[in-house]
């Protein structure tokens, strides 16, 4: 088969906190197998390291792939990290620093490997094959856990020197506002981020405000996820879905000084929030930002959900392994 | 001389809300000629295009070229603009709305017109000729009467469709805040543009606690320039000292946010107060951004001050037709 032989492969591969996803995508980025893993952060980037290639391999396995028939892979990261040397800073979620995972990799797969930030490869496949395609400048804002945040500018994505940025969740919302996770005060996350709006919707329950977040997650922190909000608001629980939608108006906010910096085409919302309660994020972020981007950005651009999902990261990693290798 | 005849001039034009400049550069961007018109923005646009065109002539005559001489022509203009179509949306300074201007001055001057935001123009001569020389992105904050921002990344001037952006004054930075001239509440301009800083410090005054801004400039918002503030720092008023350097630091959230987004090598600060009081600036922008930006991008910035001064927006947008023109 010298046909299918010489066609190109991509693989994107998603580094997730808890899992790990490797897809294979052929050069029509049709997904021709895909693979899981648990991530197991807390056995060290080595361990992690073996894993994400054992993934890969389990991914090749599946579709029945040779590695000399790949063009290149794409790896989605969480955290700071340096695309130009395809290394990881920083990876809270996981507690992995200064790790070199570009070259081990394209040692053992022999095809060229690229590190990229995961919010920015889930805004690259939106501009590729989603939410944000045909767009000139598109912004990604994903409230989750964290807010991640990312920006594909004239089809590349926005980068510091030898250093992912665009860090949405640190902007400066409110002075000496709550506690950030990252040490300092008033950045959006600590307003718009899943943990501060459960933080928020916890103390309604404990204040028995919220009959239905109670019954089904009480008021432990773990337990409100984006989908025990949703539930509870269809519920009936109006307290929670003011909590919400609170944090949905400062994440308007964070989105007006976006616009009146980029003036973006499309700003793409994604992430566990957006994905829980698309209409009330879709709905308070295009009024809030409507409401206060200066004149002449007002109308000239819009606010979406992303279209991709689960998918964004990897194979917006493996379209970005491609755009690199090809020089598109 | 067909040697001269054949060397390559540009025009690089600043229009101010009170005078306009034409400056004439050699292909070195060596400084040809200039002339200088007031503005007069109250007798309207086409007044206006019809001074903006005398001034370049008056140039051109000063310098002893023809108009067949000139490459190209760049003209920094205040206010949201179009450049794709040489078009003026509107600035507010000067009054003027949905106005051409490249093609009257392509049809008068026989050569490539382009139309740039002027704190645009000011950024990219600062990375073409000043403080940013060689860097990856560059971010221009120049607070003066209000507070302008451009960036220059892999040096292209970074733009909306069809419209400029980056407008920094406006990034969002006290929710409810003080009224900002843009009509909405809490931007930055309105913490800490040079008006802001005036009425603080005309406050400081008529409460008698400035005696030597009193002496030079009473409480009339309109005579309280940059200069007299730095005057009366160093003739010993303390409170309006800390007016500015409260001023400063509102500059320095700002410029956390911008860094968080884009990790630049360089910030540099220029416009009105910081030419007057580039030490405070510095200390303090440095000060704030270092304690409360993210920590992979710590140490990676430099905060400096601009170095074309008066200069920079003419030279810049002269240097911007030329690279549009060659392709650069």
């Amino acid at each position: 088969m010298p046909e299918k032989k010489r066609k190109k492969y991509w693989v994107g591969f998603d580094l997730g906190g808890t899992k790990m996803l490797a897809n294979i995508f052929d050069s029509d980025f049709k997904l021709a197998g895909r693979a899981r893993k648990k991530t197991q952060s807390k056995n060290g980037a080595q361990s992690g390291l073996d894993r994400i290639a054992e993934t890969i391999e389990g991914a090749l396995a599946q579709t029945g792939l040779q590695k000399d028939q790949l063009a290149g892979i794409g790896l989605g990261i969480p955290g700071p990290l340096d695309p130009s040397r395809g290394l990881v800073i920083h990876t809270p979620n996981l507690g992995w620093r200064n790790f070199q995972l570009r070259k081990p990799l394209e040692d053992a797969f022999r095809c060229p490997v690229f590190v990229i930030n995961d919010v920015d490869a889930g805004i690259y496949g939106e501009f590729r094959f989603g939410a944000a395609q045909g767009t000139r400048c598109a912004v990604g804002v994903f409230p989750g856990t964290g807010i991640g945040g990312g920006c594909v500018y004239e089809g590349r994505i926005l980068t510091g020197r030898n250093r992912s940025c665009f860090e949405i969740g640190h902007i400066q919302i409110i002075p000496d506002g709550p506690l950030c996770g990252c040490g300092q005060r008033g950045c959006l996350e600590a307003v718009a981020s899943r943990l501060a709006i459960s933080a928020s919707a916890a103390s309604a329950v404990y204040r028995g405000e919220a009959p239905n977040l109670q019954a089904q997650a009480g008021t432990d922190l773990s337990n409100i996820r984006s989908g025990a909000l949703a539930d509870a608001i269809k519920a009936g629980d109006a307290v929670v879905e003011e909590i919400v939608r609170n944090g949905a108006r400062w994440l308007g906010v964070g989105v007006v000084t976006l616009v009146n910096l980029l003036a973006p085409d499309v700003v793409v919302l994604g992430g566990g929030l957006v994905e829980a309660m698309p209409a009330i994020y879709v709905e308070e972020v295009t009024r809030v930002a409507q409401a206060r981007v200066m004149a002449p950005f007002k109308d000239v651009f819009k606010i979406v959900v992303s279209q991709l999902g689960d998918d964004a990261v990897a194979k917006g990693a493996a379209a970005w392994a491609e755009a690199c290798v090809d020089g598109k």
